[in-house]
């Protein structure tokens, strides 16, 4: 959406930019930067990572093998690949000074508030932050952070249930030992699969916000946990993190295929949204959608919770029928949730898990734009008063 | 500086971009939104918050009337300015559990990475902050925050020098308890007026990075905490704030007007940039620095410290005589660190006490975007390899 904000503007930040100003709100359509980490393709319904296509890695790569990717611009060999993956374990651990410091809070927060703060915990404990940090440091320190993320948040979840945090296993494949921290048991084949599917789904989704927000942070040259920490921060926003927990929150709210039915003909006659459809992005169905509708719908039949499935397709189905022709699709926030519950994780932890995935697309392109650095400062146009003359505090009115 | 990059561009999250692209690096000149709070004219070297001139605010006004002026578009009555001060007076206290988990850290690390690990936990530990928040209770909360970052600042300024934080004296203006909160002690009246003068200066500067990237985060509808948060860890950057910091290291190292003048020459010779010197959008001398210079030349007289200030005097001299006519004159990172300096304050304090300012800008821009807010979600163009297969780990080299 342009905005033509009118002829009579005086000029905030710069002069000289004419007298008449169309701008983009939010930014929508503005190039920010180029990038050679991955595009979406809204029209065809396309995610690539690095020149593959994300039904390819779904099927047949693992999320240190995107991960690899992401970071170095190529699948690794197999000498790689194990070289990589022992780094990530000897990195997993999290200092206990940084868990003992967001345990016994005196009331409830959000799981993603705990991230936040344990991040940004982190640079101030962990001593191998405090080095000057060139390009080199800060890819080794983003390998570290992706390590790290499952197990600070596996952490967090035990933390807000009143458990003892579980220390990664070094025996265990990243997705396989995030779930195993987040419960202390090892979670059957299948649930490993779809976890590492979910991971490698969620890594990277072009110029975002909580991406954006990281580049900001990282362009001023400040540290890459203060650029992670900004990228928590917003994807903690409702508009960005946070749908998928809306849509199981729907889900779980219909007992059986009729109210599933009787819902969605509702939202659709009254014209709503129903929940995980659209993208500000793609006009077709959203391929992470597609690929975890089918990982849904086998772990609802492991699980034995078909109905919630059920009513998933249903609600699908009506959607589909009366906004897919408008380019208004399931996204992957529809299915993503539905995962998870099956998987037994509680609805808070869903934006918390976005951001042990996501982080990889964030160090990725923090490392990506550093190589070529600018800071950030758009221009912001003033509409206010001006040249109002100070009037001393007993004559104002 | 715009960039041509080429002619044949597959284009990142959208289509339709046409075969030719020209893309301002760091959003230079693009607008990102507009704003009533204030703007910097960098030919004329004025800076205006709602429409009042900056030498008018910094002779006439405190810091808590330019807040409330930033905050609510006009200058305050004597009675909503009374009524304002106690508010800030009852927010000031920050809660031990914060300040606790800031302490006994087992290395030392960077005052700013304290205050954005301090405001992340604010958000996890005071209960009102877990209410939902719309634009009335963000702006409640925004005023907290302003009143808390003096406590949190100084409290931490005391444990990285093993000293018990001073609590707030609730009989103190907001610059006086500043000072008094850092020391323990009241500062002469000259002092107080030096610190009121210099956080006004440094409340609100056009969209900056830390204030772009606390909108950016606030656009999610994440909460103001992160908000905040994010313009702390961009503000920490050295490309942003800290530059003050390496104008003192510099005055310091030059014992004598001679050397200083030695210096100036070497440097100038070189033609290379003095530290203090330029600023992306002034391309006169800040108006800033003169309101600063002429309180760090009282200060220096009441310290007996003149050498600093000489030194700092012909730095300034030669340094206009070679780049003033360019447009790269002495910016307020020049003077800020020099009056910091005089008031016995840290080095590794001034970027925590840019950001005690500059938290007002942040909440006053915070909550007029959200009046009409839409999510950041700019474009990155995609310029990497396309359609690749995906090549089984065995045969790949």
């Amino acid at each position: 959406m342009k905005e033509d904000i009118g002829d009579k503007l005086d000029i905030g930040d710069k002069l000289d930019i004419g007298d008449k100003l169309d701008f983009a709100k939010g930014l929508e359509d503005v190039v920010a930067s180029t990038t050679s980490i991955g595009y979406l393709d809204g029209q065809l319904g396309k995610l690539v990572y690095r020149g593959y296509d994300i039904f390819d890695l779904a099927d047949f790569s693992t999320f240190e093998e995107t991960v690899y990717l992401l970071l170095y611009g190529k699948l690794p060999t197999r000498i790689e690949l194990v070289t990589f993956k022992d780094k990530l374990v000897s990195y997993r651990p999290v200092m206990d000074e940084v868990m003992d410091r967001l345990d016994r809070l005196p009331c409830p927060c959000h799981p993603m508030s705990l991230l936040r703060s344990g991040i940004s915990l982190m640079e101030c404990i962990d001593e191998t932050c405090q080095v000057a940090q060139g390009i080199e440091d800060k890819q080794e320190m983003g390998i570290k952070l992706i390590a790290q993320m499952p197990t600070l948040t596996a952490g967090i979840a035990r933390i807000l249930t009143n458990e003892q945090p579980v220390p990664p296993d070094p025996g265990l494949d990243h997705a396989a030992n995030f779930l195993y921290m987040l419960t202390g048991e090892r979670a059957d084949p299948l649930a490993e699969r779809v976890m590492d599917v979910s991971l490698i789904l969620h890594a990277d989704h072009g110029m975002n916000a909580s991406t954006f927000s990281a580049l900001v942070v990282a362009a001023t040259l400040s540290d890459l946990h203060s650029a992670i920490t900004s990228g928590i921060s917003a994807l903690k926003g409702p508009l960005h993190g946070g749908a998928n927990e809306m849509v199981i929150r729907m889900l779980l709210k219909l007992h059986s295929e009729e109210e599933a039915e009787n819902y969605a003909d509702e939202v659709i006659a009254a014209n709503k949204k129903i929940m995980g459809f659209g993208h500000r992005v793609y006009k077709t169905i959203d391929p992470r959608a597609k690929i975890l509708q089918q990982y849904a719908e086998d772990l609802s039949n492991i699980t034995g919770n078909q109905q919630l499935y059920r009513v998933a397709r249903i609600i699908e189905k009506r959607g589909m029928e009366a906004y897919g022709k408008k380019g208004v699709c399931p996204n992957i926030d529809f299915y993503s949730g539905l995962v998870y519950h099956n998987l037994g994780i509680h609805t808070d932890m869903f934006t918390p898990i976005f951001a042990v995935s996501r982080t990889a697309g964030w160090v990725a392109r923090i490392l990506e734009y550093l190589e070529n650095n600018r800071i950030f400062r758009p221009r912001a146009v003033y509409v206010g008063p001006k040249g109002l003359n100070y009037v001393p505090i007993d004559e104002r009115d």
